[in-house]
Order: C-alpha cells, then structure tokens, then sequence
C-alpha cells in the first residue's frame, strides 16, 4: 500500500509539523504532542481537552479552536495518547475555571484520561469528563467496553465547546456534553478496510463484493456482513439503527460522515437517501454536514450520526467556530 | 470497485438531491443541473459562474455562495457539461451588471463554455471568460491543448468571487480572475488511479510500487512514472517545478490539495514538506489551505498549488466566504 509518507514513524509528528506551519493560531508541541489554541489559557472561561488516537482526521487536531476544543493531544495512529500528554494540555489551558476532557469510549482512552484527570487535579486544576459512546452497531466490541464513540465526538466538541465559550461554568458546560451525547447515536459502514502505515497494508479483510454494517472507525467489526448494498439500501439500515435506539422527539441534526476515501461526490448521494428516510420517518432536520469529520486513515465507507436538538443546542451548534476542520461565523 | 451509490447513471443527479437537502442556502436544479446561491440575482454585482464534469467535489457546486461563485453546472462525471446549462445559471444569476465564466482549460469546457457566452450574448446578457491554465505538469494533454486547469480554480473563484462581491465591474473582476491564473501554477502526483461509476473499475493502470508525477485531475499522465517517493522527495519535486515556471517575486498562497483518498494525517505530513521546501527557498507563506478541495474521485494522491499575491489579492482572499465547501468570517 503506497502512501504519503516519510516513514511510519514520524507519520504522527510529520502531521504535527504541518499543523503548526498552516496554522498560526495554534501552537504546536510537535515534541511533547499537544496542539494549543494559541490566545489559551482564555481569561474567564472553561477549557475542553480532547484527544484519542490519531488516524481520524481532522478530529480531534482540526477542532481546535475559538469555539471549540481548547487543546486536543494526538496519540499514534489507533492508539490512545498518554496521561503526560493530557496533562499538559490541561495545564495549557486551564484559566482557573476547570477542563472538561472529552473521550471516546476505548478502553485505552478511558483510563488514560482517568489518570490523567487526577494527576490535573493533584496540580490544583479542576477537572469534569464526558464520555462519548454514541456508536447504536455494537455494545462491547474490539478495543470497548460498551459503546464506541464515534461521529457524535463532533457534536459534543462544537456543541460543549459553544457553551464555554458562552462563560458557562464547569457544571453546565459538562451538563450539556452529556446531554448531547445522550441525545446522540451514530451508524457506520465500510466498503473497504483502512491501512495502517505501521502495518503498511490493509488491517483487516474485507473481500470483494462485500460491505461492513455498522464497522468501527478503526476497523472493528460490526452487527454483520453482507453482498454490497445500493446506498439507498445501506441509508435505510443504518437510519433504521440510530431511530430504534434514539427516540424522535426533536429536530435532528445530521452528519454524514465520510471514512475517508469515499469521494464527496458518492456522501452527497449518501446525504440525499439519509434525507429521504428521514422524511418518510417525518423526522425534521435542522442541520445537515457533509464531509470527512471523523475519519479512518483511507478506509472506504461512511457513517450517519444524529443529534436530537431543542433550541439551546441548536443556538449553540450555530454558535461561530474557527478551527481548521470546522469553521463558520467568524 | 465497491461504491457507495444506487446506479451509476443517476450519481450525479443523486448527488445533487443531497446538495438540495443539505443547503438551503443554494437553490438546485437537478433536472437541469444548475445549482445557483438563493439569493441570486444579487442587485448590482457582477455574477461568477463556473462548471465543469462532475468528481472533483467540492469544486465547483461547493463553492456557490456568498464570496465566491453565483452558480455551478455540473457534467457528468469527467464530462464537460453542456451549453443550455451555462445559460440557464448565467440568466439565474446576472443582475445586469455581466456574468463572468470560469472555464478550466479542458478542450470540451472550452467550446462549450464559448458556446454558452454566444447564446447568453444572444440573451443580452454581458459576458467575459477567465480560462485556468495552471498545471506546471505538462502541456498538450490528454482532454487539453495547452495546460490543464486545477487547483488554481479555487483561487480564481475565491479571489474574483471577493472582487464581485465588493461591487468591482465586469472588466475589472475578470482582470483579477486573470491576474491570479497568471500568478498561480499546480503540480499534482497520484499513488493511486481513480475509478469512475460509469466504468466501475481504475481508469489507468498505476502499478504497485510506482507513482505518477504531474497527473491531471482526470487521471490524465504527467511527465514520468518512478518507483514510489518519499513525501520529502515528492515536495521537493512539485515545488521544484512549480517555482521553475513562477518566478517567486511575492508572498504566496498554498493549497496542498487531497485528490480525494488520501488521509488528511498524510496530507499535512506533506504539507510541513511543502512549507520546507518553500522555507528552503526563501518564499514567504501568506496563507495555507490542505484538504480535499480539487478532487480526482477516490484517487490517493496530493498536488499543491501556489499563488503569489500582492496585498489586494491577500486581502480579497481573506474576505468573507460562505459556501458548502469553503467558508470563513461569516
């Protein structure tokens, strides 16, 4: 498998490395591995730190920013940064008013950020977590116990991100990352496996003519296996998934999310069927995203997340953002 | 190849669905193919249309809106889009003071765009064409006489589009349009080939272990083949050729531009490649943009493109843009 590379390595710091030439308003620890919002700590306001393995493009890197993430800390690919890491990131950008970490539910990320969280907090820094497990395929997969967090990390980050941006305090902004995680679940599918550079060929087999429901952003099986779908067969399935476990009550908002190596072209027919069934379902949409958000290095394939919203998520969600991955209002 | 749609005949159409569902901000025509900013005619400025065969996406239809284009044709994929469509977005969108097209030098774009401004004239609607001409690769190509329009398109509609919008006339847009083609060349190189729906499978044959340096968003052959190159060696190369065509006089602009499969953690590995050659060079770094913007479906591949600018073109390309693919200060 070729790929853009120097070696497998440095893929990690070379991606840090660009980071910090293309964008000025962020500082980059290439070394320690923790990218900053560069006006941090900001006066006055709750902090959110993320971060997890890296491979998933332009989360959680590219969410930094005004409106967002405050810090995120890249581990290597697929696997979870350490607590140093974290820390230091913490400690970045605390102003006085407490960090709010956001971590994917793997097990490795969970107890890294554990730790973490009381190393921080022997340092005086007040710390509050949310886990995000929004994944409706499995429970208590490869890497997870029980859900996997996946596409709704975006929502959490924007949406929790918005709130301490507002002033919020620690209690609230945690409050509302939860509730958008509660309120959120996510389907996924791949038509191919992702590559590793460190295995430098694809990481699990998926053969010819056949396509993965409800895979995992790092390739981890789903609910099955089956001869290749039309995309508007696989929209019916995976919105069929996300709606029996999230009850409709409110307007949604809509990711379609690409894996990766699915071209744009393909995720805005993907979008249109999305669309379709939730109109038969007579779900309103208050807002739709297209794009690779939350990726798997070059696998094929995408993923449907929705978020029930009543107003102050949507004000929020609306709410300017200015990172690298995700920017509107300012 | 596994894709993710219905059939391949209605992939565009299907992909324009969800353009429709996913923007409200654009109103589309998909019968017609036409996707036009909603509130156009926007009074007293000068309208940018632009199109193109479809599987570059974003480019063109995510980029119609506020600060950049009025409307987009889509073809079919690969497939100049026809005369009757130019005319309908030119007549969509012209407030009296001209429409502007910009044409990317493929010989089919290049007829029938002509074609479109004679009818539009017919019309009595004010016409003028910018011709993009800015791959360093080769010239006289497959699809082309002369050199191949790419990853400058962007530039051209983001700067002239920011001209429109400050309420500039026709000649003097059309001037800016012209002057950022001149001052912007591309390089692009593939790992992979790109597979079309209609054909269902690669549309060249790039053997494992090689790469093509200088290849046209089509898939279209550049000027070698090598066994495959480090990221380092291959930043060395395309900023070689890029700088040897474009005397470095000014700051520049830099798109390093995903052809579509490859993973955004390579392409800002790339990117610190890019931004060291540059540095190496002694040529200061006005902006940066990496992503996938000028997409060659799912070929894995990078190109990057740099633009000089001159304090009026950096200021045009800072100025407030609000479309599907592109989008800051507002």
């Amino acid at each position: 498998m070729k790929m853009l590379i120097n070696v497998a390595e440095s893929v990690v710091s070379d991606a840090l490395r660009g980071m910090a030439a293309c964008h000025p308003e962020l500082t980059v620890d290439v070394e320690n591995r923790v990218i900053v919002r560069r006006d941090a700590p900001v006066a006055d306001k709750v902090a959110l730190v993320s971060g997890g393995g890296s491979g998933h493009e332009p989360l959680h890197g590219g969410f930094v920013g005004r409106g967002m993430l405050d810090a995120a800390c890249p581990g290597e690919v697929f696997t979870s940064p350490v607590p140093d890491q974290m820390v230091r990131a913490a400690a970045a950008v605390d102003s006085g008013k407490g960090v709010l970490f956001v971590v994917k539910n793997y097990t490795g990320d969970v107890l890294n950020f554990d730790m973490a969280a009381e190393l921080a907090e022997d340092e005086g820094i007040q710390v509050a977590k949310v886990l995000v497990n929004d994944d409706a395929a499995v429970t208590d997969s490869l890497y997870t116990a029980g859900r996997r967090g996946t596409g709704a990390t975006l929502f959490v980050e924007k949406i929790a991100g918005a709130a301490a941006e507002e002033g919020m305090p620690l209690e609230r902004v945690e409050a509302i990352a939860r509730r958008v995680n509660e309120l959120s679940r996510s389907f996924g599918v791949a038509l191919s496996a992702c590559s590793t550079p460190a295995k430098g060929g694809p990481t699990f087999d998926l053969p010819p003519g056949e396509l993965e429901l409800g895979v995992g952003i790092h390739g981890e099986p789903g609910r099955e296996r089956r001869a290749m779908m039309t995309s508007r067969e696989i929209a019916d399935y995976a919105v069929h998934v996300v709606l029996e476990d999230l009850p409709p009550d409110n307007p949604v908002l809509v990711l379609v999310n690409g894996m990766g190596a699915t071209p744009q072209l393909e995720l805005y027919g993907f979008a249109a069927e999305v669309h379709r069934v939730l109109g038969e379902r007579r779900i309103a949409v208050a807002r739709t995203l297209v794009g690779n958000y939350v990726t798997s290095l070059d696998m094929a394939g995408a993923s449907v997340t929705l978020c029930q919203v009543d107003e102050e998520l949507l004000r929020l969600w609306d709410a300017p953002v200015r990172t690298a991955g995700l920017r509107w209002g300012c």
